[in-house]
């Protein structure tokens, strides 16, 4: 088996190239590009999407991937998990045609910038036509590779791998009753009000710079701003993220700049020996997510990271407000009509919507065309908002507008992760609060290098998370923080 | 010819893709990716090189190139411009190994990273082994192409086809013999002294900013900042340029913002017609030269123009020299160790001495190791200074690392070309003062893209300036701007 595993490592060098090419354009593209060159940068993209769809399905690759697999019992653990990824890709990308994976490359280029217009233009129907064909060509998708499933679950396992809407459903189903009795408690306390105005943008820009340092402390990491914050690795030594500063949520950058480096943190750690290897990646959407809400909610909204935090992000801003005052505000619980800038309490229910009305689309109960009163009533009945238009409705998220469906589901799971490893480092490190209360994050991320991020693909997500924690995927833990923290 | 015709589209198309990704890669990574990402940014661009290089030398590109060359007297005059570009390419790219190829691509990515570091520590050690591994392969690959010619010859046709270094040694000759005469009569002459800190660094950005929207005012460029400035097209819709704010040197920036708009403003006018073709594209390294010094020079140091700008600008710096001030500085001529902070005298000059020992290294009659020692003594002899360290000796450019040499030759080719253009322009238009105290620069944009831009490639560099000045390669009309504006 020697020579095919030196063969798949030139085969994973290559695909690490065409993966950090792709990341850059579309980072690229979201941070500076002007938005006059879309149709050449979506031709630069599928160009690079061909390339790697070629190589991928190649005969040769192929036949090296069939002999390792039929020989997988003789492999070392690594290379037999590494090994049965891509056996069980081959089988998903062998039934989609190449032209469909162009044309789904080049729609997903431009139905990404038509729904940045139509969301700026707070007007559905410019979008509207990208979003139907997105969901047909994933539809034809999860058919091809699986006509047997609900389709849902099929498009699901990409992000998710061994989730099913069964599952979500039941476990989502005990989220959503807890969290609306918690909110009910929640929802007539008044929090400190401080207004957007006294906060200061070159406080914002100082603040997500620390942030970054604090978190990372890396050279390898670039921060950029972009209409919607996220992070991508171009290549183990360069991981880009994004922050965006918003006029009227000056905390925004805070958070998210929080979280999109939780989850460059994790791009960083993954263990040496698994570069350029398709092991040198989380397992899944969701664990990633549990790494950039635990940074964002239990590490730095954690009062005791307050008392060593907020002297330098008071001055900073010149806020005048004492801490007292600025943590009731930073935890007011509150129902918002945008999920990226909601509270810990009633982001979940933000997700659980999205979940069920991709659910419906995929099956064809619901039409593009309904989404937006679709979308309303449901953040009516389980909010009790009515979103203002559909820029801060059904517009605001870019997940659909790549082409994301079944992706919505893992910010939910990585919550519900991120809680039951908060729980556990907690356990495990009685003096994380003196920690914290001194501004030392040294032990919190070696914890997270040991127990989560090292492990790469190796195991699955829940293998991981049970490894670290003894526990199964579920929202006891995060509900009892909620409860903890806020009842 | 139809069929062929249409593959040549297609080919064209994926050259004109891995063109601009090739550009990006080198934007990105001379602005703002980490260093520690040097090896995978050196496998991304080697990946796509070996891409190009293996369409383009592909069987059916060249039956598809030699069937169309064999049949050019029926083709248009465009079409059989572009078949005779193919043609000449393949000749020179089917001469020299893939192998080559890839190892010069990754040395290139070290080498200029190595420049970097060699320059920022004055360390030319730290470079010399890259640029005598460089030097080897250029003259490997100048033998490989055509062993009969001078290698030099052979390098300088990719850059300013058709030169030769006999042809340049003439006019190099009468052209340093003119300027050694002016420089005489000027280097006592006392210059009004603004120290540097007299300008502000927010100014400097402002100003930079606004050059930008004056020359350009379009939103298909992107500024950015890098070490060593630049311009390169990503796609015909997105052209990005650099300039580098320098602490001793508040007006670097302002000339190499003016400087690199001229080739960005290039970039933007070809003719529409021949996008994703060879033919959009500059004739030669030294016409597109001809457009940055142009800007540079001729517009933004005219005396017109500043007697509208200098209000702004004086504003943006907190100024206190008056305008006549001011211009006494601007256009100071003394002679100074570094090119691109060089005065309109004597900057061909710094030209010439690279072309001499470029020429040297190639031919073998000059050691890498003594490349220190002879620079220093022509810049003694023709220049009166002692460079004080190599970083602002022999290591200040980054063309060699690049693995360029006959590119230096094009920035006189280009300052003579310039001043031929701007001759013509003030005859043809008699009001151009009157504009530039208006900060009019309508016409002069408007005579350069039907003058100059708008041919692309459909002409070589000499048959265009010709075409709009009636005249060939030469130094007088440098000369007598010079002799005019300075004596």
């Amino acid at each position: 088996m020697k020579k095919e595993l030196s063969l798949l490592d030139q085969y994973e060098k290559e695909f690490a190239v065409l993966g950090g090419i792709t990341n850059l354009l579309n980072y690229d593209r979201a941070t500076i590009m002007p938005p006059e060159a879309i149709e050449q940068r979506a031709d630069h993209i599928a160009y690079v999407s061909k390339q790697f769809y070629g190589k991928s399905t190649s005969g040769e690759f192929k036949g090296i991937i069939r002999k390792l697999y039929s020989n997988k019992g003789k492999l070392s653990t690594p290379n037999r998990v590494r090994v049965e990824k891509y056996h069980k890709m081959l089988r998903r990308i062998e039934k989609i045609p190449l032209e469909h994976v162009d044309t789904f490359s080049r729609l997903v280029t431009k139905s990404s910038q038509a729904w940045e217009q139509a969301k700026a233009r707070n007007n559905f129907k410019l979008f509207a036509p990208y979003l139907q064909k997105l969901v047909e060509m994933r539809q034809e998708e999860a058919r091809l590779i699986d006509g047997k499933k609900h389709p849902y679950d099929v498009l699901l396992d990409e992000f998710e791998e061994g989730m099913t809407v069964d599952k979500l459903k039941k476990v989502f189903g005990e989220l959503k009753a807890g969290l609306l009795m918690i909110f009910d408690k929640l929802k007539d306390r008044k929090a400190a009000v401080i207004h957007h105005k006294a906060f200061s943008r070159i406080g914002e820009e100082e603040v997500a710079k620390d942030i970054v340092l604090r978190i990372l402390g890396d050279r390898r990491v670039v921060l950029g701003e972009s209409v919607h914050p996220f992070s991508d690795p171009i290549s183990p030594d360069d991981i880009r993220l994004t922050t965006a500063y918003k006029d009227h949520e000056p905390l925004f950058s805070y958070t998210s700049t929080s979280h999109e480096s939780g989850h460059a943190l994790y791009e960083l750690n993954f263990d040496s020996k698994y570069r350029e290897s398709i092991l040198y990646a989380a397992p899944s959407i969701g664990l990633h997510e549990s790494q950039s809400k635990f940074w964002e909610d239990h590490i730095m909204k954690h009062s005791s990271w307050w008392s060593f935090y907020y002297p330098f992000f008071k001055k900073a801003h010149g806020l005048r407000a004492d801490r007292k005052r600025f943590m009731s505000h930073l935890n007011e619980v509150k129902a918002s009509p945008i999920r990226i800038e909601a509270d810990e309490v009633t982001y979940p229910l933000h997700v659980i919507i999205r979940f069920e009305l991709e659910v419906a689309l995929m099956e064809g109960s619901l039409k593009v065309k309904d989404l937006p009163k679709a979308w309303n009533e449901k953040y009516k009945d389980y909010l009790g908002i009515d979103p203002k238009s559909d820029a801060e409705g059904c517009l605001q998220d870019t997940h659909w507008s790549l082409g994301y469906f079944g992706y919505f589901p893992t910010y939910a799971i990585g919550v519900m992760y991120a809680a039951s490893l908060f729980k556990q480092l907690e356990r495990d490190h009685k003096s994380l609060g003196k920690d914290l209360g001194k501004g030392d994050l040294r032990y919190v991320k070696k914890w997270l290098r040991e127990n989560v991020h090292k492990h790469g693909s190796t195991l699955l997500a829940g293998e991981i998370v049970k490894k670290a924690t003894g526990k199964e995927l579920g929202c006891d833990d995060f509900l009892s923080y909620l409860r903890e923290k806020y009842l």
